[in-house]
């Protein structure tokens, strides 16, 4: 019998992700070989510092601070090292080399993806990255490979653990968006600089990768809508539960037709990440802590989900091997890797000229007169309501020295986001309008 | 540049699923072209009539009754017929020809499975079967490709639509087993003889080759422990809901450790199909109707859950789509395909020597004593008892009479199934115990 060639494995990066890689592919060396069809040999860790402590306890003989070295002679390269430089430098010298990549860089394959996977393309190698989306939940090759054959209509993710996490203990233990966060801090779900999370600068990402995968189109970063969840106070989680929703901060990617300037097709896509009015039977709705989920509509399969840890050195390690097995597979057969596919090239269509339906609270007088005004703003800018509750916190006494607040808030039927938008700018500047409470777009429903 | 090698697609059976095939196949050339790496050309469609009134409207030229031929001159041979024979014989036909496969076929994958991956592995061709198990929902990729750098603890799995839709309008609608399954019947979500569904044949079928794969070992179906759902009556479903449970036919494949007859790793496995009380904050909970959802433990990427349409003919289309991109792919790539392993070939241990923990439901006679003497019963048995609810349904003068009926609720810890039927045959025989109304584990606690 023909011994099988090994396969050379480098690893740049030693942090959570890549100490449990290493972990799991010296502990799991026999099964992996098994399942590559290959032997695969940790030939070298690629650090900063040598000497530096860290949690693994791996040979001190496989950390390197010569990582250009390390990839030259490997098959198969790891990145789990985060940030853009010098991970991308580092990915097309590998690539280059002729090796396979796999990354977990989520930051760098949304802005420069199509570098990459171009590189990746000229030389016929892979660039798998499971493991830089919703962490250990399979999604990229169910994406790539089980709907190879069906069409994606829409994607709504919760790619963003620590988000789901402040959203979800704000939802069921009626607390302030600044607690949970602190204590989110407090247990490491959250950083000390939280922006990326809460921001959404980090579901952004997720939603330009997974929408380019879905659609086959090229999606830059600076096209995705993005809205952060700092502006969703107890109050927006409370009124969402009385109306029977629940808050989530959504990715969407959403394959629009009959749009007038995307010709020949008449097909386009939007892709944008805000928090949103999630109907509580939807099962977007039962994904709880810090977990992740990806709902994928699909016009065959009709509507699938994908649900589990969105981060964590472990789960995403996981990803990461199975990627890692994948390549392994295609290096030992040969022939080229799977490419990514620009191949439909839509057009991204601005936040402004999508259609949603949103419920928008409003803070106002409670005085007589003020309904009517609010709904007329509504139908001058084609805004038309769905549904409307008013509640009045006041009492009699203050009703009559003008003092007493309503609450109303309203459903809109799906509305052109610009019109939508230019209406609550009017109703903000109206003086019977003491606040804009939220504007919440309603998704799933 | 060169003109890529076309790849010959042969179809099986034209019934729901292969109707839906072959209208994706053709509606779709170009995207699944590009996907492929080769154009897909469908050249025939073996039926056992071709004047049959059919669904879709097809080319009438594509119809033959000659499947030897059209296996002869495949490259990718798709087998959506069912049944045992002649699927077995034509799908080595096809691999001995050359050609890939890809097929839907749970029951012949269930009994034949080792015979069809054998065939497969001496020409380094692929048998794919993502909609043998849970239609549109990948779970086969994910468990082979994803998850093969990590290794699976458990599964759970809600592969049958007809009994989840059965136990879910039960459990929502408070409606007793037969008239929801009349109802089923009717809208066509349960056939005219329902044994297969309801006696979890069918569910059986899928835990083999789910257990198969996860665990690398030859799972034949007559080591699949199987109950139906006939037994649950609406009782046992308002039982459940009180104690915060909902009844779910369950599919659970699972790794069991420290086992002394398993040498030399101490590791086997326990693959069993029966109804089951899953707590209500589990992900399982929350899928109702016809869907499917398969919940994978695995050690370092946590708790996945995978969410879908578990049947349907254009769903169904769509996953085996998926395996034809792929079978092309390899095609066009050359190289072996992924093989099946049975390389861990773990025992599998008799329901009898596991353990579970459960919740067994007495009507008794309503009088003193009675507890004492099943709680005697138990213990003798050496089932322990984690929590007990007794409650009375007769008056006082039922209770003077010795007429009156008590319900007694008793959850167990964990105890071994061989101790429990014993308990159970003992309480069932003991005077003052006047029915044994169900036994139901609890999984997912």
């Amino acid at each position: 019998m023909i011994e099988p060639r090994r396969l050379r494995v480098a690893l740049l990066g030693a942090g959570a992700v890549g100490s449990q890689v290493a972990r799991l592919l010296l502990a799991h060396a026999d099964e992996l070989a098994d399942r590559a069809g290959a032997p695969l040999d940790l030939v070298g860790i690629a650090v900063r510092d040598v000497d530096a402590p860290r949690e693994a306890d791996l040979p001190r003989e496989l950390y390197t601070t010569d990582a250009d070295t390390l990839i030259a002679g490997a098959d198969i390269v790891i990145e789990v090292t985060g940030g853009l430089e010098p991970a991308r430098t580092r990915i097309l010298h590998a690539l280059a080399s002729g090796a396979d990549v796999v990354t977990a860089n989520k930051a760098l394959l949304a802005t420069h993806g199509s570098e990459i996977f171009d590189a990746a393309d000229q030389v016929g190698a892979t660039v798998a990255y499971e493991a830089a989306v919703a962490g250990a939940i399979p999604i990229i090759r169910p994406l790539r490979d089980s709907l190879a054959g069906d069409r994606v209509r829409r994607i709504m993710g919760i790619v963003n653990g620590t988000t789901n996490y402040i959203l979800d203990r704000m939802d069921r233990e009626g607390l302030g968006f600044d607690e949970v966060l602190a204590e989110a801090q407090r247990l490491g779900y959250a950083e000390a600089d939280p922006t990326a999370d809460v921001e959404a600068y980090d579901a952004a990402q997720k939603a330009a990768i997974l929408a380019s995968l879905a659609f086959h189109t090229s999606v830059p970063l600076d096209a995705v809508h993005r809205e952060g969840i700092t502006s969703v106070d107890a109050g927006v989680i409370e009124a969402a539960r009385k109306a029977g929703y629940v808050v989530k901060l959504l990715a969407v990617c959403e394959r629009l037709v009959d749009q007038p300037d995307a010709a020949p097709t008449g097909e386009a896509i939007s892709v944008r990440v805000y928090p949103a009015l999630v109907p509580r039977e939807h099962p977007l709705a039962s994904v709880h802590g810090a977990n992740n989920a990806v709902f994928v509509e699909a016009e065959a399969a009709g509507d699938l989900m994908f649900y589990g840890a969105g981060a964590g050195g472990v789960q995403t390690a996981s990803a990461v091997l199975g990627d890692v097995v994948s390549a392994a597979r295609r290096h030992v057969a040969g022939g080229p890797g799977v490419g990514e596919s620009t191949r439909a090239n839509l057009p991204i269509v601005p936040i402004g000229r999508i259609r949603t339906s949103c419920q928008v609270t409003l803070e106002v007088d409670d005085k007589p007169g003020v309904l009517a005004t609010v709904a007329g703003i509504l139908s001058d800018g084609n805004v038309s309501i769905a549904t409307v509750e008013q509640t009045t916190s006041g009492d009699a006494v203050a009703r009559e020295s003008g003092d007493a607040v309503a609450h109303l808030v309203i459903g809109t039927h799906t509305a052109r986001e610009q019109d939508l938008a230019d209406t609550v700018e009017r109703l903000a500047a109206t003086s019977a309008v003491r606040r804009v409470v939220s504007v919440l777009r309603v998704e799933g429903d």
